[in-house]
């Protein structure tokens, strides 16, 4: 299990803010890594937990549903700034990250999409467009995976 | 490095969501202290880069603090669902997040009332306020880290 050191991880970040930007800033390659995985941690748990809803093994409770989305709709914006040139050693990223930027950027914005609609429907409270939005954005997880992500 | 299968996450989730929660579902312990170091991972990460900011070493640009708040303030509600029973082996979590379940209340309080002071601050663009805010919010991480994490 890592270590979590709030304050080694504060006192480490000496590369200045980009004061323009919201950008990721990233005192070693490690630490993106460590930072865009455990996005995709939270992600993977924020869409897996509304699945059995989805499937209809759960009732749908519309607030604690957009309540969900409205979290995994943050953390979605998150992990594309820390995938910086440098940061595929030890890491579970094809070099297809890098040597394929516009294919990268295609699948992220194809996530991007579905992940509006998912909040869209969310927001609309409108079950059967959940499912169907839902469905996109995983297809869309997958379809990134297959294609970027080093299977093990 | 830990090994991101969205799907596999996914399909884990056996437990029906509690509809009426927005509460975590873990289908293992493991799950549970991955989610909430992932989490702590991204607070650290969104906390320690505006600390540059805040000691005069770069540009204040309000902007991009205030997103950047709104981040950490999303992530950091999400750890403490995972600090289940059970939840302790092979984690950094001292027994005492069990044992004295109030006082770790009481420091999560801490923290959640800092941070609502740091929104603040953000919203009113209030570069003193963010000062004082981001040190509180630092305190309350360090008091909770000091008495409920094991050092390593």
């Amino acid at each position: 299990m890592k270590k979590i050191t709030l304050f080694a991880v504060a006192c480490a970040v000496a590369v200045p803010l980009l004061a323009s930007s919201a950008y990721a800033q990233f005192a070693k390659p490690e630490a993106a890594i460590n930072y865009r995985q455990s996005a995709m941690t939270l992600m993977a748990s924020h869409f897996g937990r509304m699945q059995p809803v989805f499937k209809g093994q759960a009732p749908y409770d519309a607030a604690a549903i957009k309540a969900n989305v409205a979290v995994l709709q943050t953390i979605a914006a998150l992990p594309w700034a820390a995938f910086g040139t440098g940061t595929q050693k030890d890491s579970n990223a094809k070099p297809d990250v890098w040597t394929d930027a516009a294919g990268f950027k295609a699948a992220q914005d194809k996530f991007s999409t579905a992940m509006t609609q998912l909040v869209a429907a969310a927001d609309a409270g409108d079950l059967d467009k959940l499912r169907a939005a839902s469905g996109d954005v995983g297809s869309a997880c997958k379809g990134c995976h297959d294609k970027f992500q080093v299977k093990k």
